[in-house]
């Protein structure tokens, strides 16, 4: 078995770096939306009762709306995106799968240990079985547009071959999804965790015409769902005007952060509304002052200067932040 | 795509049978817990953050004690066992499966989709590269002896095949778990949800020697189970004695549930604690005076005089299947 990757979100990595730090700890080492979608107050019954493939039906009718797919039939819920980066290779032929990167590292991780042959690329270019493309890319925020990712599926499955876009920071961005363009030999992967500030609910959505779905479904099996899943995703994915709010005051923030790098003497390379990634002369020196402050960011071991921000939550984590970023 | 399986638990299937029962649906059709395991009260934290690598440690150690696991690294936790009865298939490579039956239809159906070659058998003499057998089974509650399934797995490991022993209703039993012997070749399943009385929560496990856990939790990647099936499982795995009541208890309501059956001419085949599975001289007629009463019952395509119940939940629910069951 492969060494498990460096993933941020696990404060416990932090702890252990920074025995003394001061409490509590600021997380900063993940892209999640640190104001939480509120509520809506579950019933007792969404813990008890097996979900029902009426729930799945509100909750996918949900998704297809927010994602802009026209048939529900094109939509799979699973518990959490990650599952869903598991999940595909196992169903796709062993062939060649070039990753556009670089990017977020499970992508890579999970065709390699399906027993694919994996190359990373720095662009589309690559004629390969399989194509992933992270789409606005973690962690440098480069993002491609919707025709050229259609022209290149087109490709694709003329050759009898899949593009995978990820995209799972779009939905506070300025991005097209390929939602509304489903076609056989293209899936969309999106995530609702990240979006919604609900990491430990374990909801994404892969998007795919719907022979290709279904079989994606059938892999999962029935009740991949939890109910809490179910009953908060469905409200939660209905209130376009909560995202519309998020896209603004996440995309305020995001520029607040940018001008604090700045003034840190960070060069701020991408990111997206939920996170901000930025190169400094001393990456490790300013990682090491942030955790000694309990402030947790994102490092990169292939790129020691590069150091990712999330958003701080209050307005007590901007002034601890802005302590170190001056 | 094969049609889906007929499954317990789906009211909408109930409601579109009989339109016009009285409401509230009892619903007897699956074999979970109709006393729930009560709290603990969740934290906003379980459902926004990340699940970290220690609240999964936790939750391993805590199912290592209840499963009589000496070493957590044999515990694979998942949202649910359904989505590891379809993920084992894809790991093993493909060869002759027999499932020991008639049992619960997603094994034979999992491995069948993964290209195996499934067999349906009627006990465990049969050699194929991997068997399947349900203990106690649903929904006869047939046993197996801890003895006969390990010699059994010996003699998978030596031929390089697989045991797999679902032991989805084994926590209210008094069969022996295999747990306390796992060893190459031998992969066992438990069910939280049913025990629990939490099915919409999402958690299982699979139990194997450490090389095939670790493959297995490659397979579902990080972060497969949500905050709060990791905060909740923690705690009440942990509490021997809440289980050690709710056998009791259930163990009561089981024999209860067989007297009113006697009552009304049915022949009690079998079942756990948790459900009752009875043969009627005019079980479909059953099924339709209990679907006209609002009690949905399990029944089986290619058994029509069978007929299997779940447990009531409390006095009103005891009173209204009284007065069918006469």
């Amino acid at each position: 078995m492969a060494p498990p990757l460096a993933h941020g979100g696990d404060l416990d990595a932090a702890r252990t770096l920074f025995p003394d730090a001061p409490l509590p700890w600021i997380d900063l080492s993940t892209g999640i939306n640190p104001v939480p979608y509120p509520g809506p107050p579950l019933e007792a019954s969404a813990f008890r009762r097996l979900p029902s493939s009426a729930d799945l039906a509100a909750l996918n009718a949900a998704a297809a709306k927010a994602y802009g797919v026209a048939d529900p039939a094109g939509i799979v819920a699973a518990p959490g995106t990650q599952i869903l980066i598991e999940t595909l290779p196992r169903l796709v032929a062993r062939g060649r799968v070039a990753v556009v990167g670089p990017t977020y590292a499970e992508h890579e991780a999970a065709w390699t240990r399906a027993g694919h042959a994996v190359t990373p690329v720095a662009d589309l270019e690559a004629a390969a079985d399989v194509v992933v493309v992270v789409n606005p890319n973690n962690p440098d925020g480069r993002t491609w547009a919707a025709s050229a990712l259609l022209a290149y599926a087109e490709r694709q499955a003329a050759r009898g071959g899949l593009l995978v876009v990820d995209e799972a920071f779009a939905d506070l961005e300025a991005v097209e999804s390929l939602g509304g363009h489903l076609r056989p030999g293209l899936v969309v992967l999106r995530s609702f965790g990240k979006t919604y500030g609900l990491a430990g609910l374990r909801l994404g959505f892969a998007l795919a015409e719907s022979g290709f779905a279904a079989r994606l479904a059938e892999a999962l099996g029935p009740w991949a769902v939890s109910g809490p899943a179910l009953a908060i995703g469905r409200v939660a994915l209905a209130d376009a005007g909560w995202r519309r709010d998020a896209a603004i005051l996440r995309g305020a923030d995001a520029n607040r952060l940018d001008r604090m790098i700045a003034r840190a003497g960070g060069r701020v390379v991408g990111g997206t509304r939920l996170f901000r990634t930025a190169d400094f002369s001393d990456g490790p020196g300013l990682f090491g002052r942030l955790g000694a402050a309990g402030i947790y960011v994102r490092r990169f071991a292939a790129a020691p200067s590069r150091l990712r921000f999330g958003l701080p939550a209050d307005r007590t984590e901007w002034c601890r932040l802005s302590r170190i970023l001056k």
